[in-house]
């Protein structure tokens, strides 16, 4: 039998979609960049259907592609134009919450389950799911696994991979690995979930994950902060975090460019503040109790550092805190109608952050002079979006913009990479960092990943292309 | 030329000990259960030294023992009596603090510096290393790693690996992997430190490591509480989880007869409280700021579980508190002191723990008919260490004792595997438990575990014998 009739004989009929019309949403990135053609589309009802669809897909040696909610920043969730056309498996019908236990602090959850509704689960039970995202309204938690996704929870909870405590996994020979422990502590072999996450679908399929759940906070309290330079943001940090310890959830920044281009393209986002600092800072607190004492503690705190503040405002109400918020998350959107943004995922030591910002605002204007850049930054994580941004008209006066666009874009990279950081801190590699991969990573890791992927995927069928640089000829 | 003369020209004849009076500090485990013979032992200076010792052991095939403070409760770092007698590479002279970064919060230290010592230095830098447990003062920090240590503070801290930022890693070819990363976040490939955070020196050897530090609270509430029963301990555990949300930093359990065992055994010991619960909880917040208010919020949280608690009392100074900790730290030296208990390591979903321990005590009483069990539990993370115990002079009537004690360790564990739980929680497999491995994990999971090793360690020379139970003959 060939690959689709038995594909159909296995899932049912209605479940693998091989019309072009029907694949169109599967094959392309939500940004429109990344399209290739597709052997089909499989929608599975059930880990078993996966287990038996992988079995088929190797057998007939077709290449296999994870897909959770077509939201990834780096194409590592559609065809290639290149290789085989593969088989997407896309987790959409199993989301299914399979179980919550508020003493132990869990949920157990089906890969296609989508993040917001994760959350909400969470919240139901009185408890908190704190990966925090700009796609949890369509994100699945399965890729937001296989993805090791960021947000603007890290801070205080970690990433996603800190948030997992078990995953059940098909892996590239068809078996079903299920490892599904709820238990905070496991000290029982090598702790195989940590390669699963992050591993963006090469090393096999997360069918589900046991997730840890956290107490509720049930009050917050949020400052907007204008500072003169990223070096002062980084000392109140400091301050902030030996003051206030574990209640410190987020601390963002934002430069003035960015917070001008959210006031010029989203109606309604005003700043906080009367005056027009340079640098912008978010802090938030949160904590249980009653709001006046971790109000009164940030106002403290933001007093004892007086000297290192331009002008600062606490929300008063929770329409203010989540004003506030609001422009925070509308940096993507104003960022898209305003203009071309070349958006850069780094990290580096908190020590660091000040010079990287300032060394790649000079790398970027030697490659084109005067060019502006954006700053969003995950401050209390070291994750600077470092965004170099044209308006339309600008950037099309520009000649062989695609070139231009990777050049500056390594440029940046390189700062990062020489001051100890990372060229993706959260997005991850998919097909669009494979470059930056093959330059920045040490032979002797990338080796060690090949290995592991030969281990687990010999026939080089999942997800190919993606996370891993084809090894030099000579190796 | 012969291995030791070509490791003696590698790393100096004083850092090759060979003579049967050098080596027995290094051959046989602290409490003397494992020994066996080793072709020599080395002291490197350097991760480069390590390296060549590493290649040249390799060319002869010998076995390479990676080895720390030799602390295990396991048997994984001493020679095993079969197999030929391994080179064993001992850190203890690699013990630098590299790097102390106190903005960015990481340290870097090599593998041999004493855990104490990190901790030591963190807060000397006002900041927090959070790992601790009983043998601080003498395990190494790559010995923690290498077997994932837990202790007291991974209620709030999580464990060893949940502090790992980066690596630097020996790998049986004798590669050196420079994975010293000092970043919160970093999406680019697979996260290959996790494979050796708990490889128990199986996939190579850890010659230096950084590490996150946390603000280092300065103050603390603790309080003893006494209760009839575990679940009751387990319903106080959530109250306080939502009431103080992050600031507790631990919740340990113990039953009457361990409290007993450490007022019998231990001088100065007495109980915090007059009356003589069935069961003691220890809970400590920590914070920053003043004392009064944290007290103030512990004496509300209790006082909210009235009626699950039979008494309780809160520290009233440091001398207090630290009185109410020596009591939990001197379990092992009680124990051992009071008869034979046989330590088991359990974790179970915390929902589960009160079934736990009423299982596994009638389990336990099916195999000896009147056996007692002391309960040590992490019980906020799950772990309970459920020890049945008899006097020296009860336990030496039993015939038939190494059976009769894998018997009733099987039992208890048998109650945690029935549960969602583990065999293993925090001690980690070396030799000890390997039978366990073999009978309690999933097939797919060996077989994938396998795969790394071979992937990683193809002449199978690095600890061979510990974590990994052999394959089948068929497989």
């Amino acid at each position: 039998m060939t690959l689709i009739p038995e594909l159909q004989r296995i899932l049912g009929a209605d479940a693998v979609l091989t019309d072009p019309g029907d694949l169109d949403g599967f094959t392309e990135d939500w940004r429109g960049r990344y399209k290739g053609p597709a052997a089909c589309v499989l929608r599975p009802a059930s880990t078993e259907q996966v287990a038996q669809a992988v079995r088929c897909a190797q057998a007939h040696g077709a290449p296999i592609l994870p897909q959770g909610g077509n939201t990834s920043l780096c194409g590592g969730a559609v065809p290639d134009a290149t290789g085989a056309p593969p088989v997407i498996i896309n987790l959409a019908r199993m989301r299914a919450i399979r179980a919550l236990d508020p003493v132990n602090n869990t949920i157990v959850v089906e890969a296609g389950c989508m993040l917001a509704n994760v959350q909400q689960a969470a919240a139901d039970a009185g408890r908190l799911y704190p990966v925090s995202l700009g796609a949890e309204g369509s994100c699945q938690i399965g890729g937001t696994i296989a993805t090791n996704a960021g947000g603007t929870g890290v801070l205080r909870y970690g990433s996603t991979r800190d948030n997992v405590l078990g995953l059940e996994v098909v892996l590239p020979d068809g078996a079903v690995w299920d490892g599904l422990y709820t238990l905070r502590k496991n000290n029982t072999g090598y702790d195989l979930k940590h390669l699963f996450i992050g591993s963006e679908g090469t090393l096999g399929l997360i069918t589900a994950a046991a997730l840890k759940l956290h107490p509720l906070p049930d009050t917050h309290a949020v400052a907007w902060v204008g500072l003169q330079s990223p070096q002062a943001a980084i000392d109140v940090l400091g301050l902030v975090q030996r003051a206030c310890g574990a209640r410190l959830s987020a601390f963002e920044m934002i430069n003035a460019l960015q917070l001008d281009l959210v006031r010029a393209h989203i109606p309604g986002r005003r700043s906080p503040l009367s005056s027009e600092p340079a640098w912008h800072v978010l802090i938030e607190l949160a904590d249980n109790g009653e709001p006046e004492g971790l109000n009164a503690l940030l106002q403290e705190t933001l007093a004892q550092a007086a000297d290192l503040i331009e002008d600062a405002v606490l929300a008063a109400s929770e329409a203010q805190r989540a004003a506030m918020w609001e422009i925070r998350h509308s940096v993507s959107e104003a960022n898209k109608k305003a203009g071309v943004g070349l958006t850069t995922d780094c990290a580096v030591p908190i020590s660091a952050v000040s010079a990287f910002i300032a060394q790649a605002d000079a790398a970027v204007r030697r490659v084109v002079p005067d060019m502006p850049s954006i700053v969003v930054a995950h401050l209390g994580d070291g994750n600077v979006h470092f965004i170099p941004f044209l308006e339309f008209a600008d950037w099309e006066r520009l000649a062989d913009r695609d070139e231009m666009a990777r050049r500056i874009r390594h440029a940046v990279n390189d700062v990062a990479h020489s001051l100890g950081g990372t060229f993706s801190a959260e997005h991850g590699i998919g097909r669009t960092l494979i470059g930056e991969m093959a330059h920045y990573k040490p032979p002797a890791e990338l080796a060690l990943m090949r290995a592991v992927k030969r281990a687990f995927d010999p026939d080089n069928l999942f997800n190919p292309g993606r996370l891993l640089p084809p090894a030099a000829p000579s190796s």
